[in-house]
């Protein structure tokens, strides 16, 4: 089941796909999905939004052994974590704005898990049983800050930083998806899931052993090698095999 | 006026300091009071929330040179920031939990400035505009894991490692305030912000350069000279003049 959250006559709705359309459901939200409607709208021109509206964004860094040498740094250990501010999140096919203070914004296309229920200290063999299913994300970076501070939190918390979506595909082995990124229509990471340092199941162990996750809450799973700058005009993509493609442009 | 948040009857309320007594209000939370109600609660006993839910919080590291000094870092020239999610929220008198994982839980007594209004390329001199008020915070951290990761975030995030509270103060100058932490009525920390290397109207300017903070997102301002472990059964109070004292203990 795809899931979708779009505006529907100027007000937010949820929704899942029927072929080409997309068939309104009550409910609050995506981790709330209620009863379908008899209303529904067709899917390629709706005015989607991020799936879901998170009360955090975890992220993992260097969960691909080839990206974390593209960049000079070994694999890690253990999962590196660092959040994301909801203030971040981009609709599908918005607009991501390069800040001023960077001279390098950089993609990087990555799965993101969408959790299901309120999570805490969930063993790695469990790990399904509080997730609702996968999206796109495109983990925008200014690559120059995070160098500069250390810290990655500033290169990573811009407004527009975080574009999530179309939708939330809720029936998907993550085990061994492909991934690509195009800029321009250009393949620029061309990976795959099973390549994760740690995978869905190791990650959110390790995030719960930390803190308790909520309904709506997102975890950005790291991304492939091929990272790369992204110019004003940019159109850049995100596909992910079994979710479908994010698409955003560049200001 | 001290504004609070707490539990009355079961339900979450919102209530302004008077005298001995907290009088409720309407209102959906602090950053949207409306009118005084004829009920009031004794303050004293209380059940105490933490006095907002913020979308986030936002966190500057090594803000007090003599600190920075102390764990063998320069004061930096530019903010340094990053975030702490909300599952890490703790009410005055919460229990904070020691996490397994660490060797080494420190307090870090600090002003957390809340937000009024949604707040995005805020100038310096206009900071005051966008901020509701102050409270007191603790930016619990595990520095065995936050040194191991270099990445502040695991550190930082534990569920308990955000004390916060007890009210917010909203008629306070908060250029020249002293600062104390004290665990088991011993002064650990006593400082004054008048030391911070970045005062709210930098800090305010630089944050909303990069992000759009949301009406009760809090801003922990940095922590000043004599941090230190926390043991089980341990009493800590942060005390900001002003504001007032946010008590916990330690399990």
């Amino acid at each position: 089941m795809k899931i979708y959250r779009f505006l529907d006559g100027g007000r937010v709705a949820i929704g899942v796909e029927d072929g080409e359309r997309i068939v309104r459901y009550t409910g609050r939200d995506a981790t709330a999905l209620g009863q379908a409607t008899s209303h529904a709208i067709p899917r390629l021109t709706a005015a989607l939004l991020p799936p879901v509206v998170p009360t955090k964004i975890v992220a993992v860094g260097r969960n691909y052994a080839e990206h974390a040498k593209e960049l000079g740094n070994e694999a890690p250990s253990e999962p590196i974590i660092f959040l994301k501010p909801p203030s971040a999140l981009l609709p599908p096919n918005g607009t991501i704005i390069r800040p001023p203070q960077s001279q390098r914004v950089d993609f990087e296309g990555e799965l993101a898990i969408v959790i299901g229920k309120a999570a805490r200290n969930i063993a790695a063999a469990d790990w399904r049983s509080v997730v609702l299913g996968f999206t796109c994300a495109n983990d925008v970076t200014a690559r120059d800050l995070q160098k500069k501070d250390v810290q990655f939190t500033r290169g990573k918390s811009f407004d527009t930083f975080c574009p999530l979506g179309p939708c939330i595909e809720t029936d998907l082995d993550p085990s061994a998806l492909s991934l690509c990124t195009r800029v321009n229509g250009e393949v620029k990471q061309n990976g795959n899931t099973r390549d994760m340092v740690f995978n869905c199941g190791a990650i959110i162990e390790f995030i719960t052993s930390v803190m308790t996750l909520e309904p709506g809450d997102v975890i950005l799973t790291g991304t492939p090698a091929g990272v790369g700058p992204l110019a004003a005009g940019d159109r850049v993509e995100v596909e992910i095999e079994g979710i479908g493609v994010l698409q955003n442009v560049v200001a």
